[in-house]
């Protein structure tokens, strides 16, 4: 059996996005990059700039189901406003195109790819390097992050 | 000139939504009601209840512009979250419109209707029922509270 999925670190200036195919015991990273949006759009802008741009890479991979990266915001800041309603319109692209939703936490993600909850960043962009056999570090961060909600996301799927 | 505003109280359980015109110095309401979803839904089909059902009542008012009033949480809640979430949906749907989007406060709305910036709800409720020439208040509170949006909404447009 082979499952696709969508991994999303999900933003308002930086959506990273991270496709992996898991046939049998083999991982491989399919398309994968980052939506970025500046300041210098409109607020609505942005969040159709993610939209679009989104959609298309559901497209490119049509995967059968996507893992968005929960947020967590130290304080009510108005920073988190703006992530939570761009979140929304990734949500919503998951309903419109009939996905299932898997939604980690980021110490759920490390713990399921490092086997620990706690690992810093560059261990799990490492352990994310090695598991799809990529010659580099995914980048920017969000992209490598969206990778590693995705095959958290497969590993959940298939009860690992 | 007429001009057409939407108002729109967001969240998720409860979308209010009304439709205003103003022609000349008559202000007359056009289609106004809740969208409502469940929690017996999943998150993501709340999500496109309210895309689809507000995208339909943007279909019918055609408006020139939106009003989505802002949001204020006392505490970084996980209402908040989910309301902004859904806030985020709506405004997708100004962008994908090419709808201008006004952002009134709760103040500002009540400092427009009735002139004072801390008028109480029944206040607020009898002078949208008065200046829209209605019946009766419309119900729920956030119908109301969209129409207050929508009648802001236009003072604003119009320098007032």
């Amino acid at each position: 059996m082979c499952l696709v999925c969508l991994g999303i670190d999900p933003g308002l200036a930086r959506v990273g996005y991270g496709a992996v195919m898991k046939s049998g015991a083999e991982l491989r990273a399919m398309n994968y990059g980052c939506i970025e949006t500046t300041p210098a759009m409109s607020f609505t802008e942005r969040l159709l700039k993610i939209y679009t741009d989104l959609q298309e890479q559901i497209g490119v991979c049509a995967p059968d189901f996507v893992s968005v990266e929960r947020l967590f915001f130290g304080r009510n800041t108005t920073t988190a406003e703006y992530v939570y309603q761009a979140r929304g319109v990734i949500m919503l692209l998951a309903a419109q195109n009939n996905l299932p939703v898997f939604e980690p936490a980021p110490n759920h993600i490390k713990l399921s790819l490092c086997g620990n909850g706690r690992a810093d960043k560059h261990t799990v962009q490492e352990t994310i390097r090695e598991v799809l056999s990529l010659d580099e570090i995914p980048r920017p961060d969000d992209t490598a992050d969206a990778l590693a909600a995705a095959v958290a996301g497969l590993s959940h799927y298939e009860g690992g």
